[in-house]
This record gives structure tokens, C-alpha cells and sequence, in this order.
């Protein structure tokens, strides 16, 4: 895409456009935002996760995980996370601040996961834990780590870059998320 | 790449192999990490930027941005940042921690730069400030904006998937780089 919306409320929507996509679409950007969160000293820290739910109506993105993991330990501090995507078909930078609310996954929830899925909620040891070699980890879905973190967006910041002109807007939940160009 | 390397001495070079080439070849993951700050507030945020140094032996990376960026006005203030790169080619996860060293740029190194680089750095108004429309930015190349941050490497978290098994591994400055597995 050559052209960026010419107006706000087309950037907003090209905004959720392509995070919608990357919940359905496996090879969408959006599909692996990096996640930003603040650890135990106040250190910024990332990952990769995966895009599990985009409402544009309500504002908020969903991702699911393993409540034995750092971010969860992080997020019942600090609620506080950032979402970035570079989307290389759009020329778009998406930065999303937002809110994580932190849910416990439903049984129902649990059985509409693949097998493969169900994988990564568990494990032993936990997480991050010393292991004495790289195989010494045994992977065992158990349905009581499984945890949805519902974000509910404070902001969205895109950036498009144009071939003669980069676009900058923020849009905020503050201010009905009616946008404000920025300079880039 | 479906094997990780079996040794933690072979996946540290790894992802300094992988990070090197990220400042030689634009198509590397590795050329554009997601570098986090924290803000004023202590929040998260994230950005994409340009790898542009990468040694090894002094365990430093090297970005360069306009001095009247935001990310600038954070690290005066928390010097902590966090890199992300998710290389697809190599299956490989890095997750960085370091502090970042605020240099203004030389002479020498602008005059280095070609002339689409230089106008990344200055630009009126100021980077993220309000303007009436997206066309209401004037680029002017700035020596004295550009500034170059020497981001000293605290950790290296690596994390290869491979078909069967995923590895996960932290190097630390303060063990002297020898590195732990950790269970992914």
C-alpha cells in the first residue's frame, strides 16, 4: 500500500483492520506482536506473542498464556503493557498501550484448543527455571495455568511510511478516539 | 535452521551471528529490532529501529536516533531498554536487556551518512508534536539532533524452536556470558 488514509478516521480503521487480520490470518503481522511489559524493577522487558482477539468496539486485544510465566508475575504488579507490529505489507507501525486485565481461562475455553495449543499452558519446571540441560523440560497442558490477558487499549499510534511522505497520527481512548496527527 | 545449536556456547554465537548480520544486510530480522523504553510514567513503549553496530567482544549494540525523540527524553531519565527480534529464518527468539549510553553524534559520523539518513535526524515541528495535518512537517537534516545510542548489553535470552524441542537459554554480563538453560 503506496497511499496512507488521508483522513483520521481511515488511518483508525486501517489501524484495526490489520490487527483484526492477524487474528485470523496466520501470516499477518499482526499475528505475532511484540509484548512490552515492566518487570519487578521497573526494567522494560518483551516478547513475542500470539494475537488471540481483536474488538474494536470495546477496544481491546486479547492474548492467552501460561500463569506461571514472567509477564503474568509482571502484569499483577503493573498492568501496564505496550503491543508494537511492523507490518511490511502496509508500511504501518502499530504501537498499542493498554491495560491487561487478567482472566482465568474457562473450561470451555480449554476444549475449543487444539492439542498442540494446550501444549504451552504447562510444563515442568516452570517457565524461565534453571534446567541442567536444554531437554530437561517436559511439556503437560494442564488447564489450570491457562490464562487469558484481556487488554484494554489506552492508545493507538500508527505510522505509515510513505514513499514521499511519513504519517503520524495517536488516537486515544481519553479523547473518544477521535486522532491527533503527530510529526513523525 | 531445524537444529539449535547443542551447546550454550554455540547459541550465544548463534545469536550474535544472527544480530551481526542485522547491521551488514537490510533484509536480516536483525536489522529492525523493537527497542523498549520506559516512560516518564514507568509504562512500557516501543518502537522499531535501525541495528546499526553490533560488537561482540565489548558486548554492545549501537542505534541511532534525533535527539528530540521521545525515546531520548526517556533514557535521560531510565537508561534500562529492552531489544526484541523474532528471526524468522532461525527460528530464534532474542530478547536483550541493556543500558543505553547517550553520544551526540560527530561531524565525522554525519558526513558518513548518506543524504535519505540524514533527514531522519531534525525536522520541524519536533517529533510527535501535534500538527493541523499529516502534511504539515518540514524534514531538514540536523547534525546537531543526531545522536547515537551505545547500548551496553546486560542480558541475552535466546529461545530456538525447533520441530521437537524448544531451547531457551540466558546469558548474563555479570556471569561472565557463560549462560543457563532455562526450561521454555
Amino acid at each position: 500500500m503506496e497511499t496512507a488514509p488521508g483522513t483520521l478516521a481511515d488511518f483508525l480503521t486501517l489501524g484495526w483492520d490489520r490487527l483484526i487480520r492477524g487474528v485470523g490470518d496466520r501470516h499477518a503481522a499482526a499475528r505475532h506482536p511484540t509484548l512490552a511489559t515492566v518487570d519487578s524493577a521497573g526494567a522494560p522487558t518483551q516478547r513475542t506473542v500470539v494475537l488471540r482477539g481483536a474488538v474494536r468496539a470495546e477496544a481491546r486485544i486479547e492474548v492467552h498464556t501460561d500463569a506461571a510465566s514472567a509477564k503474568v508475575a509482571h502484569l499483577t504488579r503493573d498492568p501496564r503493557v505496550a503491543f508494537h507490529v511492523w507490518d511490511d505489507k502496509a508500511n504501518l507501525q502499530l504501537r498499542l498501550t493498554a491495560h491487561a486485565e487478567i482472566l482465568v481461562g474457562t473450561l470451555d475455553q480449554w476444549e475449543r484448543l487444539p492439542e498442540a495449543a494446550r501444549r504451552v499452558y504447562g510444563g515442568h519446571p516452570l517457565p524461565g527455571s534453571p534446567v541442567p540441560e536444554a531437554e530437561a523440560f517436559q511439556p503437560s497442558p494442564y488447564p489450570d495455568r491457562y490464562t487469558v490477558l484481556q487488554c484494554h487499549l489506552d492508545t493507538m499510534e500508527l505510522l505509515h511510511l510513505g514513499r514521499d511522505l511519513h504519517r503520524r497520527a495517536v488516537f486515544a481512548r481519553a479523547s473518544g478516539w477521535s486522532g491527533q496527527w503527530i510529526a513523525p
